[in-house]
């Protein structure tokens, strides 16, 4: 158990067991990058109130900023015994300074901290996976250029109903993703990066905090503000639920996509030919060769969706401000973030090495059922009404 | 059984209880408006494409149009031995105007209907639902006017921390509904209601639908366009998973504004007295006066949450592009739909008959421990480290 | 708004649309059976401890009972302007026998009633389904036998694998479903029907009951108790979730056939060909013969994890005892018991329809990958260690 | 990467990105022990069909007995760059005695070996916890009995109701950990741990592991049985669906026991004083004394529920038989098993630091609307009906 940030008033130790039940720095190290952010802005903001003096500003800032370094060269290492990255930041910089690290948490409540890191977090990785899935929609346009000219069997009901281009159907996909990514912009939109809500309550003037965030961002493009309503910052976790419906519609779309493939590229469809390196055998079955990532894909839906459920019981009810219970938003968001990532980023070479079997294509389109429209729109020009035209044709297949 | 629109192929007859199973006639009827806007402009398109002659047209039209005046009249009664309620329409033009009826639903299918009938209630709903909003939080507004200068206890973790003003307290509340408002308006402005999609295939040129369009809306303001992708259109529900999910954030304020309206008005707590006309008693204690509108709202946290799952786990996995699995969208659509609407329309009136407790209130401001941190900042004044002035304080009250 | 069981203390009426909000007798009318057996062993135990006289409790049996023949003869209509059953029943009592009606509340809660109504009901029901459960398994084996000689393609990851026997095959189903009813016997032998716990406290003695209940069973074996726990009784709602998750993995595995047989009866599998009578067809595409019933059973899987859900969450840190939020169990609980009712019972008279196509699956096993683990095998006869005959033959299918 | 089970009949290298993707040795090293016990039956059944000598088989019996007393030593080191727990054992074998481990996998799938270790690790952690829920009820008892003439106000509705004995409040939780426990029962009563299974077909005769199954049992109790349905039992996840949701059930429960937990020692309750040891602080306020174990179990409801959800949604649709999806099953499985372990066992401790405050709780007890019921049970033996009992009662508190 290394040096709390609390404690004073206890007359028993925290119990060993409960102690590790309850602290988070096995998963909430990942935001020491912005841990930082808020400790460089809370500290210039101590500094324009007077309550750091220049000099005890400029040693904190240095010191925290070698820590920056660390974090930047990979080099960070988080002590487990911590409770939290908050407590380890406090410690790790009372370790470089002294005395002078025990005013930095002055007027500071990690209520805050912690609200501040997350926002920090799902804005830079919402951006990445933006980026992610821009690289991903190229690569299915890619895909689609390669057989712009093929036509393929279109179904409804896992059942073939037309003939339709197979740009067309590719193309679907590329629409759900980019409403995907239309999402993702109106999120990033809406989504500020609040500081100095205290535990629900500000401490250090609104201006102090903002005079601050200019120092820190120094021109920088960051919608970091200082908080307006600190009871709602503390409280708040929507932008992790919506980040996290946001991912949940874009893997139903991942799990149509893999379902497809996996189809397609069955023995019986045999449409597809999947690229070999994304694709398994069997320990068993020396011939086999199984759509593994697609499966996997699939599989994952049930992880993401698990995850935004899961944060929508645990904020259910939940009394205001900040409760402990809050502090479980973090797996999940990481879990269904980093899940994402790795999806997008191996799609978009996977469907890149997919390839289409023309011979079996060209085969399946010779069904004259795809062409039943085309014979009902003969009847309706010769002037049979299309119900009538309809009913013609089935009867007609219904003597076969 | 009435008339289907499908059937020429089949020998069998389709088994009874199967056709009550499969139908939607009992939840889809309340989409009737909106297969009336997609009539007419079929309609208006088969007349552009020169399918249907101008007389035809003005025929069909007419008709249409009579069913639609019916609707807004509150007339209109389904036909509960139709399969769905497209049918029921073509079925009731067909009793109007006779054999002209059967080239309604030439080249149209019911893929592109149902899509195009669910975006529109979207549309129109998620607009009642801003409106009912803005009534609500004009009513937050309200309440926090009432009692503008007052101050409460302000807890975290459900102990006292802090005294906070109640303005504060409850403009957390607005704060959350505003961000609900604007994620409504997010999606409000990315919702395009397509027609034109065929089952998977466009059967009719866009022009003419364009052309269709315009004659329906005649200026109004909605946002119909012809459909791009059609492949995409008839297989997409992506608007109904983004408008559960926004209902779904919505309810997890409502639920936690619940939990410490009854928290607030219990006798141990006392701050809160809630109106009488909203409350229930019991059959077996008469001394009762029990949150029922708040237990009801917090528990519904369970359906909104449900439905949203629902949805989202019938379209995991589901191959292009539409399958039969996808008419299950509706009931759960409808459900949150309506709970949402009905809660926040009597909270609306509930909220302005809260009051507060002055007396208790004030009383409970008494308790010291709410100005620890003021006692620190004045111990900081003195030239302390705030991490000494905590420890220090909190040393005090361990004496205790 | 018919009379209510509470309001002596009230200044205010009850709000119109909050009543209406918050009433229930649209969906637990269907509990009428059940509340009329309360009824009946209440007024029962009121006679033994004599504050029914003889001729009182005769005549309110009497009137009770006559309710209880119009609902077995489906005469019974409920009122709904009623609060919720347990006020409906009182008033139609004091309708039939006037001013000795109001006896019939004596120390008795709706909080006792409602959930020895949804007891029984889940008694009563989970009887049926396990009755509907054995038919389908009958139906599974009839289907077993008419191809027990036939051998298919069995797949991992949906890639031909291995040759199978086609009983094998359809033997996995009846094992799930087997294990399914396994699970409902569990639920029915551990769950007990309550009566006695008051609001959340024990008004009449255990003993009373027990001579009622006794009384009103007259040899019947349905497993009515008093109540022991009565905080326990009327907090408790694990024997829906417990319910509903048997339910839920139920349906996984229809949602698992359903997929199979969706699969199997593609034009590009061809295995399987599906009964028309519960195949629909398109209203574009004349020739289509889609497997909806097959689709909306998978679809379902929506509603019936949903509704599991929903409670889940509506449950999830209620405070004991009995919270108005309990209310909101009832819409999921009968939504999952009718859809897997009609699902199975359905199903049962589907899967004796499916024909299976013996030549296109004789074509099918001509697949000399199939019989790749047999190669392995000889060479392993030959003295090659598996992991060498696996190597060379998959080094073999490289060259192809 | 570390040697793999298969790749014989794979031209191009599995993808570097994609093999950490799919691979699950990170959290499937946690079942080395039960795929050592496949390990060993399979070694012995091999033997008893002759394809291993005796001396073979001693061997391979000897090495694999090593890895498990590692394993049960502590020692056990899982080689990240493995694919999974099967291919490290695999590999292990062969760096203890070379060419000999090339038999070991003779006729063994993969699908096989995981869900047997999967089974045998619910059997034994559902064992385990029953054995911590028997503590946790022990302790529950102890609470009740240090207080068991105590009264308290017991409350419906977050409003108090009548006064109750605490060890009726406090005997609820018994009773609902008490049906956990009866659950997990019938759950371990009915789990079968399947072995002989092959890919999806068996390749060893039933006979042998069944006498393999005797040797390596011993005489100990294991539900280890010979594969009947092969085909089954690679699908099936039924047992790790039933396990969540039994401990969904129970994570409920503890979510109720700590909301009222959370409840009852606020200052404005005041009824209990919780266990400083299991309590943390606040780093800005230096009063704080926060219920955060109460609110860490309260907020797991998110992540158990989640898990089941997760689960839940992998499976559904899945065809026959084994799918890749399937491997997610794990860490929804561990999370929620270990995660429930963590709390009960702490709470079982928590628990009995739990003190009431007397005196607080004899003034609560002096509300006269506590004894309404007793008034009018006094009214009826008056002769008065109860409804009117109630009436009058309810207009006398209205005129106050």
């Amino acid at each position: 158990m290394a040096k709390k940030l609390w404690g004073g008033r206890f007359k028993k130790k925290t119990d060993k067991d409960f102690f590790e039940f309850q602290k988070s720095i096995q998963y909430d190290h990942k935001l020491a990058k912005y841990d930082i952010a808020h400790s460089l802005i809370h500290v210039l903001a101590l500094g324009s109130t007077g309550v750091l003096k220049p000099k005890e500003k400029a040693k904190l800032v240095k010191s925290i900023q070698k820590i920056q370094d660390e974090i930047a060269a990979g080099k960070f290492k988080y002590d487990k015994d911590s409770e939290d990255i908050h407590t380890d930041i406090q410690n790790k910089v009372e370790k470089k300074i002294g005395k002078l690290a025990l005013k930095l948490h002055t007027l500071r409540s990690r209520n805050d901290q912690i609200v501040f890191d997350e926002k920090f977090y799902c804005y830079e990785e919402s951006t990445k996976i933006e980026g992610l899935l821009e690289k991903f929609m190229e690569s299915i346009m890619f895909l689609k250029n390669r057989y712009r000219e093929l036509s393929i069997v279109g179904y409804t009901h896992t059942q073939g109903a037309q003939k339709i281009y197979f740009k067309d159907y590719l193309g679907a996909f590329y629409c759900m993703f980019e409403r995907d990514k239309k999402r993702l912009s109106s999120f990033l939109k809406n989504l500020e990066i609040h500081i100095g809500a205290g535990a629900l309550l500000r401490n250090i003037k609104k201006e102090n905090y903002g005079k601050a965030i200019k120092e820190f961002l120094k021109g920088a493009n960051y919608p970091i503000k200082p908080s307006e309503n600190t009871v709602d910052d503390v409280s708040d976790r929507d932008f992790i639920i919506e980040f996290l419906s946001i991912l949940s519609i874009m893997q139903m779309h991942l799990s149509r996509l893999s379902e497809d493939f996996i189809l397609y590229s069955t023995k019986e469809f045999g449409f597809f030919e999947l690229p070999e390196e994304f694709c398994t055998g069997s320990s068993l079955m020396p011939h086999k060769k199984n759509p593994d990532f697609l499966e996997l894909v699939r599989g994952y839906t049930g992880r993401i969706y698990g995850n935004l459920f899961s944060i929508l019981t645990t904020m259910k009810g939940l009394p205001l401000t900040y409760n402990r219970d809050m502090q479980l938003d973090k797996e999940p968001l990481f879990s269904s973030v980093e899940t994402v990532k790795d999806e997008i980023a191996i799609m978009s070479r996977f469907i890149k090495g997919v390839r289409l079997n023309k011979d079996i294509i060209k085969e399946s389109l010779k069904d004259k059922n795809l062409y039943s429209v085309d014979r009902a729109k003969d009847l309706v020009k010769q002037g049979m009404s299309f119900r009538q035209a309809h009913d013609e044709i089935g009867r007609e297949l219904r003597k076969k």
